[in-house]
């Protein structure tokens, strides 16, 4: 058994223009009571101030590819994220944080989806009490190529809160308020669990696996097709072999050639262009788990 | 009667992180046939190349407020979009351009909208060919409060597509495929028209006028509400007395409270937060027109 979580830290903005993360930490250092359980103690911070007051993703480098323990023992680190990350792993290890929540949106529809870096008993257990509380949340399990640079990675435990479609810059009030309620059930869960008063409940979860990244047809850097319109806003949708990716600016489609059914999720995402990423294939699972 | 239109001017990427607009260029730019027609030269530009390379909205200032004939006389003027501003004015003149098409896309569910600064005999049957051939083409009669800086109020004759809802940096196969099919469509009306082979036909063309643009509400520079759920999306659907504008962060509900029915457009444009413009209202105009 995992020990009690006694201090969670709530990131928002650690890309500055995903407006859902900024606004609810907001909200929440405006109204520290809404964060108040009996075992916890929370801690709202915003990532990346700098680029959350331009409403850009980051000024010199991508804050959530700052985090690796090299990266950050490195003295010659010093672009602004990369001190930034060095500030945010300090405050962490200060006000020993136990558990982390990084709050992202993205211009994929990817609905409520809780990013998983590790499957460990105690992340499994949590996500199928959210599921349960709110079927239309997503798990994802994705561990990024290089490991660990990720604001999530800085505590044992912790995850990544994914909601979409939004663009960039924008602030969608439905979303924002099923966010919002996820954050609160997941709060309510640790403090249930500090208590020893998780009920025990059978339940199939569903895992969606990514092993594959696809990047967008290009001729040397230049994109030479879109995602297919069959396939734009069709996260988490099963396809097949021969079924349409993308379609070149000339109207030919590309299908999938793999061999077995995968569900694409990022399909889209806007920031993810620059990365050569046009969507992150997946295989479905299903674990059955206990509570308790 | 107008004389012909021998020059016409396609700019795409005015805004760099306007996708539809910026891809469609670069495919005219490849594949010219395409704009070919018998009575017409048409060029295909790319408006803001180094914002385009960056993949934001603009460098230094916004290209598509840099216009007004003062600012392109200013020698004073040098940020990168005032100099910028000043070259397209110069090669409008060189090429003797007479209509002008500025393509940009939106985060607001505007689907395929026409853009109009003046409501001109000549635009007024171009628009309404164009929505007999394209039914779901919405025209929208929208004159900046400071006017002629806009792009297209480089020429007499011109018009703005605005596409959406797209996340800035995305592209879209639909939008962009639908964005296509009318330029095509406009520049077979305009070498008709040099031809005078335009059939006449009596058609009702609606108009939707901004009057008024609204901010989101704000506390100091901070805004305190988003925009409404049961608004969101909901561009060129009319609104009454009562009906729900925006939501606090703590849920509560703020109405309209303006004297008859109005249609709002740009709800929840991502690059008008910086605008302070929540949504641009509009009135609905019937009228009735004879093509030829």
């Amino acid at each position: 058994m995992v020990k009690p979580i006694e201090n969670v830290a709530i990131f928002g903005g650690t890309h500055g223009n995903e407006m859902t993360g900024i606004y609810l930490v907001k909200k929440f250092l405006k109204n520290p009571h809404l964060l108040q359980r009996k075992t916890l103690k929370v801690f709202p911070f915003l990532s990346n101030p700098k680029a959350i007051e331009l409403g850009i993703r980051y000024t010199e480098i991508d804050l959530n590819r700052c985090f690796a323990l090299e990266d950050i023992e490195n003295l010659d680190n010093i672009l602004y994220e990369q001190l930034l990350a060095k500030t945010i792993h300090q405050k962490l290890r200060t006000n020993q944080i136990n558990f982390l929540v990084d709050i992202h949106s993205t211009t994929s529809a990817m609905g409520l989806t809780i990013i998983l870096s590790d499957k460990n008993d105690f992340h499994l257990k949590l996500c199928s009490y959210l599921s349960l509380i709110h079927p239309e949340v997503k798990v994802l399990y994705y561990v990024s190529k290089e490991k660990n640079q990720l604001l999530r990675s800085n505590t044992e435990l912790g995850l990544t809160v994914e909601v979409g479609a939004i663009p960039q810059g924008v602030l969608e009030a439905d979303l924002f308020m099923k966010t919002e309620k996820v954050i609160y059930s997941l709060l309510d869960y640790l403090d249930k669990y500090n208590q020893n008063k998780i009920e025990e409940k059978s339940h199939t979860l569903i895992i969606y696996e990514v092993f594959e990244r696809i990047d967008y047809p290009r001729n040397k850097e230049e994109i030479t097709a879109m995602i297919h319109p069959n396939l734009q806003s069709k996260d988490y949708q099963p396809i097949n072999i021969g079924d349409p990716l993308f379609m070149t600016f000339d109207g030919e489609t590309i299908t999938y050639q793999g061999d077995s059914t995968v569900y694409p999720v990022f399909i889209n995402e806007s920031a993810y262009y620059e990365k050569a990423i046009a969507m992150c294939l997946t295989k479905k699972r299903e674990i059955t788990l206990n509570h308790g």
